[in-house]
């Protein structure tokens, strides 16, 4: 069936959409292919549907060749099963949570661990029922406190999600592979770059995760990547802990005047100008940063944290609230100094943040302050600063964060060479998870020898709709939308320009030969000038168009690549098999 | 692909399900087509979810046929079109409401005729644009009070719905046609036994409205029929009032003392022992009945209402929600007279309830006490009754309300005959909408001559989901799951029974032939007795079945029709041809 352009359901906007920050967003709005509704929510017209309709067939199809089972869950879903493995609180503000008319608890599935999990309790008994793989094709909920770029990320978005099953480490490692593999062909087949990094786990739990990100400037993720093949979230990222230092000879600490001296930068010039040192001048690794944030836990308790790192590092708020969750980072404000008077901002040390205190706070060390290094650092009262201060012998901590900013060029933790960083879109992501819901949940089976074990579970994610927003990311070009063919809502567009009937006649009849011959064809039988209609064409973006107008009285049509821009000139009678060639591949 | 039932997702139950009451409830989880996850909320399993799948496929075929779009809007909406429309308030506890972080109110789409009437005035400007139909398939929301009958009546469903937008009444006329037509085509094809009726548009508000109703006895719905082609929800009969009665001569009303006469039937036995007339005994249709309800309006208030109807009717429950929306029909309780002490229970009158007296409340009278006629109606004081009181004369109301009973027998309005009552499942319902959506929410285009007009509206719904349970209830037998072709999620079911390994040899090699012919085959390739093997073939209701077995060593392989449960022995090398025979149709 030929689409008309006359009667679809779509108009293009000359302007951006006030909130579109990125340009994925700017062009599915201004081309007609999405329209918001409210905050993260969106309507999807026709052609944004057909493009969303052929994503999900990518998706399924490779789903099915690894033997996945689709199945469909509720998105409305109780509170029981959340409430069983702590969702329920940990989600926190990103869960919608209603009642019903009884009063009964109710929540929009974020995603469904829970529920797969008790449906294969309900169906599976035994180590012959499995491996097992379920997927669906689903609308997830998220209350997402910053929603942005459209449907990059929406509070009500589609989702792909899919879950293992398995009797052991080895199944669980065999079925994550098959899901990696099949996630490469779906990547590969919607056409975009992308790298395959670990990743934390996140809220989700589990333990070997890995994500597909989408390359993108615009990306909300930042990656790194290096020579020898190392490649991660930087949220994952773990960095290599230098060895530690001998300090049985290190003179004692002594604490100095450093007026002026609350930030690093003045730091670095009060200690060189007062207090020199003899082979080079100090520098801000030389240095101690204090870092006092807090948390917000599941329960609502908040909690003040101090983290201690080398003053040339700034704290990545990415990979803190990463390495927070399921509590949140929320920042600790001026006036919160006044709770804790022995706090002194500006000048705070390590000592204070460890002691025994009426005002200790948890506290942690970046992993690059490892015992025996020497640091200045706060003296804790206002204008002083200890110098010589050795971690392990002058102060200690609760833990060790790794939390600092990754920078171009440090060393890739497997010792792979020097990292280079990118930004990216998470368009999949995949888990180990292991058996933390099947034991919260009781899924057991029986094994061979009739003992009952816990099943071990991976969960693996494709963000559906938001593939459609980084294809059109990472394609469109300053004229609009630019689809690959696998996920153009049609093949070709035939552009009809000028008022001769013999034009209309000859696109009519272009139109239906080629969809007679099984191409998609959307045709521009619009009245209107050829500046509108060649804007509109470019707007849309279907990969090839085909323009009739003036040039037919001498035969001629023009073929054009959206790509490329390339224009060629064809005969009319053989336009037809040209089209069919550009579709199909020359 | 062939599947294997060993690996497929699917447990069939022995017990039914405990919350069964109706027959494709009990057989679609028994069958392991569905799974409850809350009351009204349900799982599709893989098999499920193939025949939901083959039914959203046909009626986007049909959808796509009469040039309707696909769209797709959030299930997830705001508060604010709902308000303007006042369905926020009018859906009552019908409606999921939530609130977001941000504390934003957000609702839970029970259908979407805002955010449609919205979409096309965003987009739409002119009646060059017209006419217009565009249609989704999208999950729907409604906190029913009572959710029942597994997916027939669920809270969280599968709906398509499309809306028409035409420039006049005309238009709409031929746009209501042409998706009546494409609902006929879409019902035959589902194929299942099913009536048009007039219906009431309720809560949607318009004019002209139909529903398809699938014929089973289960159904919630009753609706009529006569020979002459009447058919209507009960809901929506408007029955023919008697011609009014000339009363010049009628003698005076008088009270007299009836003894134990508080229902209707003490009365008339009472009336024929105290006060017989002279040619036939007093029946209940001479008396006039009181029937107290109260309604609940949107805004919370509670009213009570009176209705006076021949005492031989009894009030249908269900008409009188249909006519009371969107006000919720609420009971008259015993403790409630206490708040009103003019209201005599037993002996209440027409008068009272019409008269200005203190406690007068809102009454109504049934179409058949037309103005003229004359009744035993009560006394309004404890043990009395008035005779010969004529409606009109000695009693009015404040108007006429249509809810009693429909008999067996009754005439059709349209003097078509007798009618006869059945039962059915509202499969689909169409409106003429007119412009009150559009009104509320300001979607008007310029006409011909340059001025705006408020376009006219049609809204058509299909439950999709529903119409997987009302084919199973109207197809399924005393042994299971019975399909038909178009929706059966596999054309056939090979069954291996034995050990031998010739005969599981054979059965992969009829599937492996039967699916490179394309069709669907699931395989049991279980090692199970025979006896399970049978009874699950019967309850999973493939329409044909191939036993391969012991005949095997005769050559022979057993062809089974699940409906008619013949079965017949073909040779092994005619097996293909005559199940492919028997799936394309003979």
């Amino acid at each position: 069936m030929i689409t008309r352009l006359s009667s679809l359901f779509v108009r293009t906007l000359r302007d951006d959409p006030a909130d579109a920050e990125v340009p994925s967003h700017r062009w599915l709005v201004r081309a007609g292919y999405i329209r918001r509704v409210a905050p993260g929510i969106y309507s999807w017209l026709p052609l944004g549907l057909k493009v969303l309709h052929k994503v999900e067939s990518i998706v399924r199809e490779e789903m099915e060749a690894i033997g996945a089972q689709e199945v469909h869950f509720p998105a409305l879903l109780p509170r029981e099963p959340y409430e069983a493995t702590s969702r329920w609180t940990e989600y926190g503000d990103n869960l919608f949570r209603l009642k019903d008319r009884k009063g009964a608890d109710l929540l929009l599935g974020p995603t469904h661990e829970e529920m797969f999990t008790l449906m294969v309790k309900d169906l599976y008994s035994s180590y012959k029922d499995l491996p097992l793989a379920l997927y669906q094709i689903q609308n997830k909920y998220r209350d997402e406190a910053r929603p942005r770029a459209g449907i990059l990320r929406g509070r009500e978005f589609v989702m792909k999600d899919s879950y293992s099953f398995d009797i052991d480490d080895e199944a669980l490692e065999a079925s994550y592979q098959k899901h990696r593999e099949a996630y490469i062909r779906i990547f590969d087949r919607l056409g975009f770059d992308y790298v395959i990094v670990q990743a934390m786990a996140g809220a989700m739990g589990g333990s070997k995760s890995e994500e597909f990100l989408a390359v993108a400037p615009n990306g909300e993720d930042t990656f790194v990547r290096s020579p020898g093949g190392y490649a991660a979230n930087v949220e994952a990222i773990r960095i290599q802990a230098p060895e530690s230092v001998d300090f049985a000879g290190a003179p004692e600490a002594h604490r100095e005047q450093t007026p002026d001296a609350a930030s690093i930068e003045d730091l670095v010039r009060v200690s060189n100008e007062l207090y020199p040192r003899d082979d080079r001048p100090w520098e801000a690794t030389d240095t101690l940063k204090a870092f006092i944030f807090q948390v917000r836990h599941p329960d609502g308790t908040v909690e003040p944290v101090a983290l201690a790192l080398p003053g040339d590092r700034e704290v990545d708020a990415k990979r803190l609230e990463a390495a927070m969750e399921p509590a949140e980072v929320v920042a600790f404000e001026e006036a919160d100094f006044a709770k804790y008077p022995t706090l002194v901002k500006g000048y705070l040390g390590p000592q204070v943040v460890g002691s025994e205190s009426e005002s200790k706070i948890r506290s942690y060390l970046d992993p690059r302050v490892v015992e025996g290094t020497t640091w200045i650092a706060g003296g804790n009262e206002f204008g002083t600063h200890w110098y010589g201060l050795v971690a392990g012998r002058d102060f200690t901590a609760d833990g060790v964060l790794d939390v600092a900013e990754v920078r171009e060029g440090d060393p890739a933790p497997d010792g792979s060479g020097p990292m280079s960083l990118a930004r990216g879109i998470e368009m999949g992501h995949i888990f180990q998870l292991g058996r933390k819901y099947a034991e919260s949940l009781g899924l057991k089976v029986l094994d061979q020898n009739g003992k009952l074990v816990t099943v071990t579970m991976g969960s693996y994610g494709i963000g559906v709709s938001r593939a459609v927003a980084a294809v059109a990311e990472g394609t469109c070009d300053e004229k609009g939308l630019c689809w690959p063919r696998a996920l153009a809502p049609f093949d070709v567009e035939i552009v009809a320009t000028g008022k001769a009937e013999e034009i209309f006649a000859a696109a009519e009849k272009l139109a239906t030969q080629l969809d007679e011959a099984g191409a998609q064809v959307l045709y521009d039988d619009r009245k209107a000038s050829p500046g509108v209609k060649f804007a509109d064409t470019e707007i849309l973006g279907m990969p090839t168009a085909v323009v009739i107008g003036r040039d037919l009285a001498n035969g001629l049509v023009e073929i054009r690549d959206r790509r490329s821009g390339e224009k060629r000139s064809v005969a009319v009678e053989d336009a037809l098999a040209e089209v069919l060639k550009e579709i199909h591949g020359r």
